[in-house]
């Protein structure tokens, strides 16, 4: 037995009990021959008190920050406690101790605040994650799968596994591939979410899945994107869209109560995919705060302002309470429009000031009475600063959206521990993608069109009208989960194939288990998806998902403490029948 | 709403109650005008009674097996009354219905003792999984895994995710790799076990960590393996071996009680490996009966017999009350063990008749005085047969192991429902591969000497006699489990690798991050990973871990559902920076 106790379960009421430790040093105090030591585990940290009759055993094996060691010793109540610690009432008066491993000094400091800059830190993330910040982070994701899967399992559903060696059938993102060495010349693919399992899982009667479960996109990788990461992955049977919502909504509420405590009385808003377009300028809203877009095309057309004539769209946003922004500041926020990333040639923007008169960059082409109707269908009040973009439609709304959420930081309205989920539902079946020139399945390929827009499934014209049993879940303005009613017809899921420009070949060649399926009794269905180490980060109240996962790779897709991906012998390839193609 | 009840769930405090059902038709029956059907769903079955006002609807879309169905009815109690199911007191009076999906005729029978081939079966196994049987050994499976967390979690394990892309290091099996295409010419290996991670985590702190996790073998497979399985993977600090067999027989207690029902009031049985090997033949005994080798050199040699005297190993089984076993049924047996699986020239036998004489097949050689001694080792009685076979050591024991297994089996006495745990510890730490003329480690290169065998690692010639702290957990005669403590110590673990023929280049190269890891204050640790599937096998009364895994492969390595691996397009392969290699 290496240890009776951990480092975190020491009280008052062991006092005089003798016992044995084992831990980490954390720091080291020396006052005259008198040495204290803080032991570290998982649970906590106790401290050691070293007499002066230790000294000899000490000097000879010193002990440095970050040594393992077992300690022996007595239960004493401290002189001077420390009320920021459970174990802060008692030390241990050490009268024995072993080193267990010795340990070189870390590269980084192991606290809360390293001084560990980011790559010194996945480099050597075996050390980053003694950190409590980011054990607490791990600590906090599996919480919040074992309360998802405690709802789960009551709710009836079953935990599934599916295959990761499967075919590859890019539709979408790209797959990564596995050369078979016993099919030569062929190759699995790991799968981007086992969504065509769970749906013959459905057709298999299985009613209620579920399967917190790893999956795989090679695609280039934005600052917050893995090429692994995991899904909180559910499908049910003979359900409409609302059985989904209330289910889900209620596996939500479940995690926030179990881990953050928080009681969500009410129901989740909803709102359309199009209320979202209009007023948040995206699909995902964040509705912890409202400044909502305000389509000012009616009001301001036809003055005379060729920026505004010649604009598809003019948005504004109303700034609660900025209309004392200087000059500077102004420019500043021109500047950030300007930037590529957002891509606006210039704003205007209307001071409503606190004595009630109106100011704008406009001023030359509209008198108070008209910045005063602005003012109005913008319901600014005196004090608010209203911020104007104009330009082509897509671009404007989206960088409205971003000026939007800027603002919003920069007020202070974006508080990480204020929780705000949002349904968005109603989305559109496709979207047109311009590069590929043809339509493209916004969800995926199986969601189904709303029943009454079944019938515009035979009229290509008609296809950007088509709206989908599709939603999603938005927290804070962040996409956590989405799904969709499926389509479970044969001709229906072929016509979506066609619609996608696909082949009946190549629909039957990719898909032709799941056509075949459709034919031999499918049930209708549906689920949704949440994304695990978004949720988890959000609840954990970081901006990066990163933070939630142990081992993650870097933007280029490596891991840099591994070094993978890495070169493989020869004979490995030979055995593979593949070679490689050189620069 | 879809449906108002399930199909398992109408009692007879429903009589009189207007419900809505949806599910599969599983039998349809005609008496007269009146139709009888029962309707399916994964929670049971439920009868339905088409009366003759509804014939019209019911010609003009006639309803045949496996038809998806939706009706609405009232509750009513049976005239004749179905005692075998739950819902077999009532039945549903039909007022409507509506087909939501039809259903071609399946190329099986969805009952338990289907037509239907394995081929077959392979190929539809969306319907094959419909079958009772097979959704019950999944719901098995989950139920497993939800014990198996339920005991981890309550033991302070946390699930921490380990990454599935990493480097290839193949040290025993083959490793499945995947093309990087943002790192050109680079490749990621799926793991074959999170072992290194897991040891990673102690080294971090998180003292108790388990997953059920994928792991993926790229090995020509046999009957009973898949290239991709799952482990419930765990590891420990601050442990020796006795704190790991105690934590997880009693995990193993938790399942049996929650899974079977059984309670296991005593430890569970050990063995040593040296034990195992002389008495049983192999490393996993079936101890669910008693029949040991026995080793008759010291008694049989130099008395003539060639063949004896030339044996490395004569080794008796004793057959319990097989006296009377027919000169066919001897030369049946004779045959079995001359099989190359078995490989042996012959088998002699002594039949200890119930009179009491003796009556050998080398009574030439041995007469009846030296046949009682034989009986006398092998503690035989009147009525038992003594079974004995000779020839090299090794392939002899293999064969005795495997004819005692087969009579145990002809007895009767390898009951599916009875379940016998055994822990066999004290592995060797290596044992020599001869086609590669060096040691390999016997459980993984990670294991730990006994630490009074540790100084033997200095000298070569002693590495066949060192032990390691080593266990397996063996069920029924099959490995369910194994694990070790570790070595946590750099220069240990340099000399393993060493001892394993690898380069200190070579070493630091595949595992430098672990052996850096090391230097940082590494906690003694150890483990243990369990095959789920097998697990899950074994604990349903099957011998095959396909019955248990939803979308299993077949030998090749083939998902014959979905025609997997399969060709990928040139472009992706371009993306890759791979080329085929053609025959």
């Amino acid at each position: 037995m290496y240890r009776t106790h951990t480092c975190g379960e020491l009280r008052m009421e062991q006092v005089g009990q003798e016992v044995t430790l084992a831990g980490w040093i954390q720091t080291v105090r020396k006052f005259g021959s008198i040495n204290f030591f803080d032991l570290r585990d998982r649970y906590g940290i106790t401290q050691l008190l070293f007499g002066e009759n230790l000294n000899p055993k000490l000097d000879a094996q010193p002990l440095g920050r970050e040594f393992v060691v077992q300690v022996t010793g007595v239960v004493t109540e401290r002189s001077s406690k420390n009320k920021n610690i459970p174990t802060g009432d008692i030390e241990i008066t050490v009268t024995d101790f072993k080193v267990l491993n010795a340990a070189k000094t870390p590269p980084f400091t192991i606290q809360d605040d390293t001084d560990g800059g980011d790559e010194l830190r996945m480099k050597y993330r075996f050390l980053d994650l003694r950190r409590n910040i980011v054990r607490q982070n791990l600590e906090l994701r599996y919480q919040v799968g074992r309360a998802a899967r405690n709802y789960l399992h009551s709710a009836g559903f079953i935990d599934v596994e599916t295959p990761f060696l499967i075919n590859s059938t890019p539709e979408g993102a790209r797959d990564f591939v596995v050369p078979s060495r016993m099919n030569p010349n062929q190759f699995y693919g790991l799968p981007q979410s086992p969504q065509t399992f769970k749906q013959l899982l459905m057709v298999s009667g299985y009613d209620r899945y579920y399967q917190i479960v790893k999956c795989f996109r090679d695609e280039d990788l934005r600052a917050d994107r893995q090429p692994e990461f995991t899904q909180i992955d559910c499908e049910m049977s003979f359900v409409e869209q609302e059985d989904i919502l209330s289910t889900f909504e209620h596996m939500l509420k479940h995690i926030f109560m179990e881990i953050k405590g928080i009681e969500f009385t009410e129901a989740f808003p909803r709102m359309t995919w199009a209320e979202a377009m209009e007023f948040y300028g995206n699909d995902k809203p964040d509705i912890r705060f409202e400044m909502k877009l305000v389509n000012l095309n009616d009001t301001v057309k036809a003055k005379g302002f060729k920026v505004f004539d010649d604009a598809e769209l003019v948005v504004a946003v109303n700034a609660k309470g900025c209309s004392e922004y200087t000059r500077k500041q102004l420019d500043e926020l021109t500047e950030w429009v300007k930037r590529p990333q957002i891509g606006m040639s210039g704003l205007v923007y209307v001071k409503y000031n606190t004595d009630g008169s109106l100011k704008s960059s406009v001023d030359k082409f509209f008198d108070e009475e008209q910045l005063k109707l602005w003012a109005q269908q913008c319901k600014a009040e005196p004090g608010d600063l209203i911020l104007v973009l104009a330009g082509k439609e897509e671009r404007t709304r989206k960088a409205a959206s971003e000026l939007r959420l800027e603002m919003g930081e920069r007020l202070g309205l974006r508080n990480k521990n204020e929780f705000k989920p949002l349904w968005v539902v109603d989305f559109p079946l496709f979207e047109y993608a311009e590069e590929e020139n043809r339509w493209v399945a916004r969800h995926h390929p199986f969601t189904s069109p709303k029943p009454e827009h079944i019938s515009l499934m035979d009229d290509p014209s008609q296809y950007g009208n088509i709206l989908a049993n599709a939603y999603d879940i938005v927290l804070n303005g962040t996409e956590v989960g989405g799904g969709s009613i499926r389509i479970f017809q044969r001709d229906l899921q072929q016509k979506m194939f066609a619609a996608l420009g696909m082949s009946k070949e190549e629909a039957e060649r990719k898909f032709g288990f799941l056509l075949g399926a459709f034919e031999y009794g499918a049930p209708p269905h549906g689920g949704i998806a949440f994304g695990f180490d978004r949720l988890c980060s959000l609840l954990g109240g970081s901006e990066s998902i990163r933070d939630f996962i142990a081992f993650p790779k870097n933007n280029s897709g490596r891991d840099v403490m591994l070094d993978a991906p890495s070169e493989i012998d020869q004979a490995q390839l030979n055995e593979l029948r593949i070679s490689l193609v050189k620069e």
